[in-house]
């Protein structure tokens, strides 16, 4: 018996409407699109537009849509085990762990699976607050760390204020961002020492003996995809060192190849005491994140039982996911290909893209990983979107991407180009191609 | 190309306990059982053992292991479309939720889908405290709500002492027990009058204009299947409607027919405001949970954003999942089957062996969910394991369970009746027997 649902776009469109309760959104003022079907590096709308898709969804598809290996790999785990309990043994749980661990900074051998990013980052900080017996956690303004309570609180972006509930124990500090400095910093290195002069001072002032963890995006992703000056994090792993504090790299975002490495730490050769991911590890494909856990912490749970757990904790199905698109990431090469692509067609055409348009005030990224700041006037660097909104010469720059076959990834004033890790060259340019031409057709009166 | 993982027993375990971190767990004490194949009502262990499915693995399997039309839904989804963004419409997304809608209590005719249970509460409680505008949650004793910070701080077991921060504003309250009455009732009608009466003191006490909402498993399930007696829901409804709070009924254990209703606050006739569910709506083939929300509570979020979201919210393929499930649930009558087992299988069966074991001190349950309170003396009721610990008797029970073929869930003094929904009469009776077997065969020697 075949068990499709009918993929009437009308159908799903009525229903959804009528059933469906939409993340981060006033109900009665959205407009979702439709989405039919999707391969490679596009979906279909309901009325059959081809899109390109430099969104990677939420910055998850990093193999792109509908990959063969992992519907293979999905459908084959189906047939033999779809789900376990997480307190019994799975060869696909057991084989995504040795995976996983085979690829990240030396030490951390041991996984914790979560459904999620932001379930990850709440066991990652249990585990440091169990670890040091502190209760404090450091994070920066402009960070998203997920959406459960003590994840929001952590938070350093727009979606923390309407959650505020003051969590105890969270406290947010200043990270690098040259284009904005915190710091009247005028130079990457200028930019390095002061946020970490920064950084020292807050952890003096708020005593160290205090602080379990500092938890840190590598390279922030939704709140701008701040690339961190080269030696900042290894001197955040020192302060942590000097300080007895952990240090937990988020990796949700960053990870898995999005930054043309592996894991985005390793620009700067750091290995943290805990690294959480998802997205990437399996692409999205099934619901999944982690922890990686470095051996000290572990040793704390060794005898003394960790105080958390789920029930889907290392999911089959997910795990099964994610072993094939650590596979095919392995035989493809694919990390290789998102440093080239940010080396020869995103970094190349995306400074070309701002040296033709007037409001393009900073492009930065690495990998498959760029956003693009767009601005009013390039002296006082006004952005073109006030912090935490959008604004209607926003709306239309957007719009006429979409009309011209690209779906772009915004936030406030930045457009983020941020495809899958897969996508060819071609593709890329040919995205690019359209965000030069959607720039360029619509005027400042829209502003 | 085969993406097959290898099932080798001996190498999975010998991954597992190098690489795998487990859920609630000492790690260096654990021995793990492998489990290399299920179907129906029963797994195989790591030596190729059969086992009778007593657990339905953490109570989410309702459906049994690997349900034909599950599987082939899942892998036509995935053949598909595995995944989009949660701000798309997907017609997987769309009809689980109206299949979802068609059986929740008349007016919870919304959706907002999570990946489990933990942030199921997570975001009821946020509505909640949106809605009214109010910051308390209280919850009772002897109740669990998931493992992320917000909804281990509301859980009233053992789970929530390592984690307990205080969160603010959490209120525990005693609910109806009467085994083990916090009252001195000595009948279900006076436990439910005391137990109301209690609340609304507790109510009263912490100020109503301060309470957002009573959350409350409808028969709360890990901590002890405590059906509540009859009117005890309905005064909590009533309760809540005087003050203005709402009513959050956590449905992760009890729903989806696993009480022999589809949703356990039918046998009370109650509709809550927001009702939580994970688990069972999709056997946990797909990581999938969610919140069925009222009209009141989603008019609140039509013209202001929600603040909360999740990467994986509505994802296609754990919908296509839910999708199948609830359809093989209808065709195939398996709440109304739930029901029938409880009334003629496991509470005639239950209470025979209780005549004949002198340690059972208590039977309880209705439809698969069904608990067994095993006491050290009948008199003081002293139970076979201290709150929040096994003990050697109990250990010895389960183990002479296991080498007979069943594997049974255990929590503390109590074992659980939880096995799929679709057990039939013949197996749920053989693993009756093995119970009782099991029972005979440790003496009191053990204790």
């Amino acid at each position: 018996m075949s068990e499709l649902i009918p993929a009437d776009a009308g159908r799903a469109y009525e229903l959804d409407r009528r059933h469906v309760f939409h993340s981060w959104s006033a109900q009665a003022k959205i407009d979702p699109m439709v989405v039919t079907k999707a391969a490679g590096s596009y979906l279909w709308d309901g009325e059959g537009n081809r899109l390109l898709d430099f969104t990677s969804q939420l910055v998850f598809t990093n193999l792109g849509h509908q990959h063969p290996r992992i519907v293979a790999a999905i459908q084959e785990q189906a047939a033999s085990l779809c789900t376990i309990a997480p307190s019994h043994v799975n060869s696909a749980r057991s084989e995504a762990a040795r995976l996983i661990t085979s690829h990240t900074p030396g030490g951390l051998d041991r996984i914790f699976f979560t459904n999620g990013g932001a379930d990850a980052n709440e066991h990652a900080i249990r585990m440091a607050r169990l670890h040091t017996g502190r209760h404090k956690v450091l994070s920066t303004y402009r960070s998203y760390h997920g959406g459960t309570s003590l994840a929001i609180n952590v938070t350093g972006d727009p979606r923390r204020w309407p959650n505020d509930t003051g969590t105890s124990g969270t406290v947010h500090f200043f990270g690098p961002f040259l284009y904005r400095s915190a710091f009247a910093a005028t130079t990457e290195d200028e930019e390095c020492t002061r946020a970490l002069e920064h950084l020292q001072s807050v952890i003096e002032l708020e005593g160290p003996d205090t602080i379990a963890a500092i938890v840190l995006e590598s390279i922030p992703g939704t709140a701008g995809i701040m690339v961190p000056p080269p030696g900042y994090l290894r001197g955040v792993r020192d302060l942590c060192d000097r300080h007895g504090i952990l240090y937990i790299a988020d990796e949700v975002m960053s990870g898995f190849g999005r930054s043309g490495r592996w894991f985005a730490v390793e620009h700067d050769q750091v290995v943290p005491d805990l690294l959480t991911f998802a997205k990437g590890v399996n692409s999205g494909y099934v619901p999944l994140g982690g922890v990686a856990i470095s051996e000290g912490v572990c040793a704390t749970f060794a005898e003394r039982p960790y105080p958390g757990g789920l029930t889907y904790s290392g999911h089959p199905l997910a795990c099964a996911a994610a072993v094939a698109t650590i596979r095919t990431m392995e035989d493809d090469r694919v990390v290789e290909h998102a440093a080239e692509l940010g080396r020869t067609v995103f970094g190349p055409g995306l400074r070309e893209l701002a040296d033709r348009h007037e409001w393009i005030g900073d492009v930065r990224g690495t990998g498959a990983f760029w956003a693009v700041e767009l601005v009013g006037d390039r002296t006082t660097r006004e952005p073109l979107a006030p912090y935490g909104a959008s604004s209607p010469v926003m709306d239309a720059i957007l719009a006429a991407c979409r009309r011209r076959g690209l779906l772009p990834f915004a936030n406030f004033n930045r457009i983020h180009v941020v495809p899958p890790l897969t996508i060819t060259p071609a593709e890329a340019k040919a995205g690019l191609s359209i965000l030069d031409q959607s720039l360029a057709g619509v005027s400042m009166n829209n502003a």
